[in-house]
């Protein structure tokens, strides 16, 4: 019943927090390289210190954004909220047409980890959640919810059941207000 | 917002494990050399290999049961299906009432973990849904399901939410079939 399987040493529960730049199309289509190197310096300077902090890590980067994974749920929404808050502490001169925002989705998954990637149903979901956030937004599935409820010091707004593109099942959402 | 904490280093997403024995007052009453030499024996034999194999530790013994933590929910339930399986071969020639089964809950939980120990809501969650669970059999959390359906090879039945002992909101549990 229980069969050995080629993946099961690399299987773990993650954190999956996916982000990527509102509106990445018609900034870069408006100033490619005033548009890259922001974007640049805001990951420099802005996300991977509060990843680095909070114990996560980025596993890729997708040109647009990038997906990381933490060992607690609880760290991968400090640290968002974190990043999002600086983000916008760093962007607040910029003309609104122009200004970078990442949208954040966090998903908790039993995922396959390897080094520079991870695999399953839970970076989908991740991912999708992203693609509903607002700009400068974090959205959260209720697995993630459930582990992070009154650790984090934000409050949420609850979003229902979101019928995520290629996902089968409706999944409960969260927003931080 | 978001303060630097002492526990937050320490924090991890883990597939928590709670086991006892069922009537282990009564077993004990009856024999207690020959329940502690049984158990210790299932423990040894059946039990700490499948957990080893599947990536588990056992964090401490509670006298009539154990807790252990898992990387992954998938793997947690691997093993729990595999060490009831193998106790209840080992077990079978036993009087009925003298039989030593295990009870075992699975939940997922973003714990605080120390070397020997591991806190945190997601713990009591896991001691109670094992409260719950038919000798020998194995009660895991909705948020245990959502990870483990359909990739560990066994039927699950819904209890429903069940309202359980010092748990604020009601949880609901799945019966491996």
């Amino acid at each position: 019943m229980v069969q050995d399987q080629p993946t099961r040493l690399g299987r773990r529960l993650s954190a999956i927090l996916a982000a990527d730049v509102a509106g990445y199309s018609r900034l870069m289509h408006h100033d490619e390289e005033t548009t890259h190197a922001k974007l640049t310096a805001l990951l420099a300077d802005a996300v991977e210190p509060s990843i680095a902090e909070h114990g996560g890590r980025v596993v890729k980067n997708t040109g647009d954004g990038f997906l990381a994974d933490f060992p607690s749920a609880v760290q991968a929404v400090r640290a968002a909220v974190q990043f999002q808050t600086r983000i916008k502490e760093l962007t607040i001169g910029d003309a609104e047409d122009r200004r970078i925002a990442l949208r954040v989705g966090v998903n908790i998954g039993d995922v396959i980890v390897e080094p520079h990637d991870i695999f399953g149903d839970g970076v989908n979901v991740a991912a999708r959640l992203e693609s509903i956030a607002e700009p400068g937004g974090i959205c959260i599935s209720s697995s993630a919810y459930d582990q992070v409820r009154g650790k984090v010091g934000v409050e949420f707004t609850d979003l229902g059941e979101q019928n995520l593109k290629n996902i089968a099942r409706p999944i409960r959402a969260y927003a931080v207000a």
